[in-house]
């Protein structure tokens, strides 16, 4: 029995009333790339807007087998402990031929997943960067209007997933393994210093000591970076995820937080700063797409790249070549 | 008496022979905002370009306060004692107004003025951010068409300008001093990461044993990193560029960096990496430019931030109807 297609009216309704079904038929509406379901996304999020802004925003990166997974199902069951209501968003890396999630399934946070405090969405990633963070954005700020007051942004460490989720959440953890001496994590350059906070994980057994000195390790290296203009010194933190311990540690800081930049002002102003860098990157994205996908240029670009990569042209002129090409139509 | 305006034969002739003061009218003429300079540049610029490519490019960054300029002096004066030719170029933080240089004088590096192995030129930045990287990197292909084996770019940590440095260059150093205990030292976030080394500058007198300290909480720091894929660890050393110590120590390092990365092919790999960056760079900003300076647009813009600021609008939809805006006309 194929499902009737709701009416834009029905689904502001019923995202505002916190129904589920509703709200995964939502964010699915904003995924989709068709002309008349992006008209219709668009008259969604205008009206559920004013309805947002009010969840603690949390991404949640590492790379895999630090055990995400985990971590997610032992801090979100805690946190809806605390009452609160939780959802979690994925950026799944996605098969551009298939268009759909290939960790589709919920099953590996299976009892965050039956909790009914929490609401699982795997989100597609799309065809193109901004793809991905307008889609999560849209799937974030969709789950607020729901009525969600705390929000998982997880990310796997794909392309610059982790540099867009930072650019929309309050928080950004970074979730790390104990190293038996200098192990490399695999993480990329930068995300370290992205973060508010990095967490230990499987802090338990035979591995409570390596646990304990890595921290130290970390704790030293953060102190010597730039402090944010927040004021905030990024912390570590060590838990086990498995056996449930370190996890109110975690908690506890991210609520410090919250409410420090609540109070002096951070929060608001961080917020209005990434909306901004939003715009502007999905200009500066379009634009490109523009450009890039014009045949002439299309045509013009090996050549004109090989050129440059090879010194023979210089890279300003080059550009400046292509562009006036392109403004001529 | 004025000067005569030097063909661009002459320019090429007299930068390819080495010509300091011949030299100097080139990189002048690069950086006029002229449309008949600009074309002259082109020419200029494309008929050395095959001479260019065969010289060490050492970014060298750092707080005001640090000792860059001594640093530099002593630094140079000692690249020179092995007997090669020395270029370098600051970014100086430009008055909009007077379109110049507010650090013009080179006698914060008299010595090294003096020396018949250096030459010293401060760069205009320019009115534009994509301004300031095609002049630096003219003004560095020109100093490497005349002959010079070492190019210093300084960059004095305005803006975006580390980024832009340490993609032109094949070596990233930080200049840092020893704190006392967890002195924050006002560098950028990000920065730390980009570096190839990390040199602690005034470990000289009472200081010393602050600046081994330093040094080890450093390389602690910098082990726990993600490896660059070059495979480099960033190093740290202590010098003091007053009293001459610690300089060649720095100097074995990037030699022996700079061999290393010509055997595994990861140098011409990342030169070619950073001309298609420029290109893309140069391509983005000049759309940019279009976009935000069409009339139209930068007539909607100021509310359509302010919206989109205060939550009141989507960003990618307030993007995307100010694209089609754009894409119109």
């Amino acid at each position: 029995m194929k499902r009737r297609k709701l009416t834009t009216e029905e689904l502001i309704e019923g995202v505002l009333a916190g129904d589920r079904l509703i709200l995964s038929r939502a964010i699915t509406l904003c995924e989709s790339q068709k002309s008349d379901d992006i008209r219709a996304s668009e008259a969604l999020l205008k009206a559920v807007l004013p309805h947002t802004g009010k969840s603690m925003r949390i991404g949640i990166t590492g790379v895999p087998g630090v055990g995400k997974s985990t971590f997610i199902e032992s801090f979100g069951t805690l946190v809806t402990e605390q009452g609160k209501k939780l959802a979690v968003l994925t950026i799944d890396p996605s098969s551009q031929k298939t268009k759909g999630s290939i960790l589709g399934d919920k099953t590996r946070m299976e009892e965050l997943a039956r909790n009914p405090s929490a609401f699982i969405r795997p989100s597609a990633s799309g065809s193109a960067l901004g793809g991905v963070s307008s889609k999560t954005r849209e799937a974030m700020l969709l789950c607020e209007a729901a009525g969600f007051d705390v929000i998982f942004i997880e990310t796997v460490g794909v392309g610059q997933s982790e540099t867009l989720v930072h650019g929309m959440v309050d928080f950004f953890l970074l979730l790390m393994l104990a190293g038996a001496g200098d192990e490399l994590q695999g993480i990329k350059k930068g995300i370290m210093e992205m973060a508010d906070a990095v967490v230990i994980n499987k802090a338990d057994g035979e591995n409570q000591k390596a646990a304990k000195r890595a921290k130290a390790e970390y704790q030293s290296a953060l102190h010597l970076f730039p402090v944010d203009e927040s004021g905030w010194i990024p912390q570590v933190k060590t838990c086990s995820a498995l056996e449930n311990t370190g996890l109110n540690e975690v908690w506890e800081m991210i609520t410090k937080y919250q409410s420090t930049m609540h109070s002096n002002g951070f929060l608001v102003e961080n917020r209005k700063r990434q909306q901004v860098a939003w715009f502007r990157e999905n200009v500066s994205e379009m634009l490109g797409q523009a450009f890039y996908q014009n045949q002439e240029i299309a045509d013009l670009l090996p050549e004109i790249l090989s050129q440059v990569e090879s010194g023979a042209l210089p890279a300003n002129s080059a550009a400046y070549n292509l562009m006036q090409q392109f403004l001529k139509n």
